[in-house]
């Protein structure tokens, strides 16, 4: 079976988006065995659109259509798909059924802008659509079966997985593909790579061996076209034995965010956090997880000295004394956290994003993290040399890691913090 | 001029990594007014490659290839390059020059492996490489200027500015394009080119408009392919003044957050955050803006009640009466964090994200705003109906914004809260 991908839009074109829209395809395609052949991207001409329908669906037996399912006039999809198959263009009720249920929960009303996305080629197949206003379109064209999809990246994730999918796999033999993703935090890719390589002489031809790297976590997949469930369950929790140990955080989906609250909720302990750089970041990922109210209790985003004082008892003194960016501080705000809130953990960040606010002696990029529980507080001084952003997300990274590690009563000096010590 | 870029590779195909490299292409040609055609990305199978560099090459005035040019067997450009142009393969000296100082830098010895990247097709000329080990290949064929680069991001960028523009640039006129991008919030897409299209009739066709949802704000672009500067202010500034107005956060790049916290530097005005379902990101949205410590004083994240009534002063009587979710106690988090901290303007959030701990009084989506000034607290009840992460970042976008309009002494009864009334 051929799979080609048909990618529209001016602004891919124009370079002012990434296209990680056919990444998403191929990862869900892959799970099924299939792959991806060709991947043509076009801008928004009409006249290109059609021409690259037709070639590509007389070589294929599948065209994916991303973009171009929009409400504005350089949303041509459903008139090139017309054109391409010669029939005429004319409203869908079914695509109109679904805007104008779309506008109801949204309490517009419909305009003459988004019913033009209920216009589509007569006779057409619908994809439904669970969040946007657009429906996909469905039509067979020199045998190939046609999917054209919304560009937008989670509405499409949803059609791929509720729509085309299913109707693919009515159609086609799907391959006998399983995959494990193990998510790891602590290692990089070429260290690991070459771990595993050194480890096992014997590793199977059977396995694929990816790796993704999702900043500052890594994704460790596990392909086995046989589909060998044991082979790759066992080589899996060999892995995770000999290799990963405690830098395994979960198998994907998931995050650290997720495994941390699991930990947390799992021993039935309550976390808060004390924050400076970091600015509520780690707050943020925490409750960003379903279910965080169960176990977290509460956040401060101390920027200024004089908060730091009146809202976490940091002792004027200290922060005169050794500053703000300062072990004793760090100390303060994260054992004031556990007082103020009752939590059995918390942790505290102070250090300097950037790109100003370093001195020679506490550069940009030098941080510290003070984690407390009920029986001791642990102390980290880093430096890492990453810009703001990077930087914000590697610290908020850790001390999720530590606030797990910490929940599980794993080690809490892990071996990847002793490239970043001071 | 039409310029086609041919991508290889099993890795982009299978979805394991993200093209970014054609958007750096796009993007350096747009600065000479240059435009990608087409675009195809297949994986390495020579005769796939042969065939799409011969129909590609008679179809346009240049063809980038990308990748391939590394040393391991799975790189076929070199090959592909000399099957679509009918000559041999041979070393090439200056490659081969080029490979043994690239060894002697780096204090290693070139083996088999690296000396097949100096196999080029005869005749070709060759593209120097700063930084890699393989140099790039240019040869013409039906007409078509072709240059092949390599995959690794630094290197190609490096190219592409060194020898492939400079080389184009020699051969085919340059275009003159000039771009504005204006970040709005609160307005969608369809609604905005409806009001532009009735607006002005008489719009100019030099100058293209799109319109891109970067979630929850939307940028509007503005191209005009002749670099009318004073026409673009124009019609940047009727924009502004006509449709837009309030709505007009800054031109890119920029964001919202970026937008609030220059309102609040300019005004002099001091900000803190009191949140519950948003979780600390309101307050890590506005300390990701580099700066941010001249505005922001400090952010609670108050997910119990009992934080709740300790760190912010909400009264127990309130909770127990109308509820966490409720106009009182978005009212007392919003005046207990500024009376905490001494900020000029304080704004509180209380909803529910979901999944979970919906009724049917408040279902999931209900939130209560409530933001206090000097002078006086406003409070907003909406119900958004999104999933807990888009719910989020819609909630956080809001209170940016309110934020943003108390700093200017914009209305704070913005249009587009009216859809999310309660």
């Amino acid at each position: 079976m051929k799979i080609q991908v048909l990618l529209t839009g001016n602004e891919i074109m124009a370079g002012d988006i990434v296209d990680s829209n056919s990444t998403m395809m191929a990862d869900q395609l892959g799970r099924h065995g299939w792959r991806i052949a060709r991947k043509v991207t076009v801008g928004d001409e009409l006249d290109v659109l059609v021409a690259e329908i037709r070639s590509q669906s007389a070589a294929s037996d599948v065209l994916i259509i991303n973009g171009g399912l929009g409400p504005t006039v350089d949303d041509l999809t459903a008139q090139a798909l017309a054109a391409a198959c010669e029939r005429p263009l004319t409203l869908h009720p079914g695509a109109v059924a679904h805007l104008e249920a779309w506008c109801e929960r949204r309490q517009i009303q419909s305009n003459e802008a988004n019913r033009k996305q209920a216009i589509l080629p007569e006779g057409c197949g619908i994809l439904a659509n669970d969040s946007g206003s657009a429906v996909g379109i469905h039509v067979e064209l020199n045998g190939c079966q046609i999917y054209a999809t919304p560009g937008v990246p989670s509405e499409l994730r949803w059609m791929l997985r509720h729509e085309v999918l299913p109707d693919m796999l009515k159609r086609f033999p799907a391959g006998e593909v399983e995959t494990r993703r193990l998510l790891v935090f602590g290692g990089g890719e070429s260290t690991l790579q070459q771990l595993i390589h050194n480890q096992y002489p014997d590793w199977p031809e059977s396995i694929e061996l990816g790796f993704r790297a999702s900043m500052p976590a890594l994704e460790v997949k596990l392909t086995s076209r046989s589909a060998d469930s044991a082979e790759l369950d066992r080589w899996q929790q060999r892995l995770i034995d000999d290799i990963f140990q405690d830098t395994y955080i979960a198998n994907a989906p998931g995050s650290l965010a997720q495994a941390t609250i699991d930990a947390l909720y799992r021993e039935q302990l309550h976390v808060a956090t004390a924050e400076s750089c970091t600015g509520g970041m780690i707050a943020s990922q925490l409750t960003d997880v379903p279910g965080a109210s169960q176990v977290f209790e509460a956040g401060w985003v101390t920027y200024s000295n004089a908060m730091k004082q009146s809202q976490l008892g940091v002792a004027a003194n200290d922060l005169d004394h050794f500053g703000a960016v300062s072990e004793p501080v760090a100390i303060a705000m994260a054992e004031g956290a556990r007082a103020n809130s009752g939590a059995d953990i918390s942790v505290a960040v102070t250090g300097i994003a950037g790109p100003d606010g370093g001195t020679e002696q506490k550069p940009v990029g030098t941080v510290w993290i003070a984690l407390a529980t009920t029986e001791v507080t642990h102390t980290y001084a880093l430096r890492l040399p990453f810009e703001r952003g990077l930087f914000r997300r590697w610290v908020s990274a850790c001390c999720l890691d530590l606030i797990r590690r910490a929940a599980l009563g794993l080690t809490l000096q892990p071996r990847y913090l002793a490239r970043f010590r001071k």
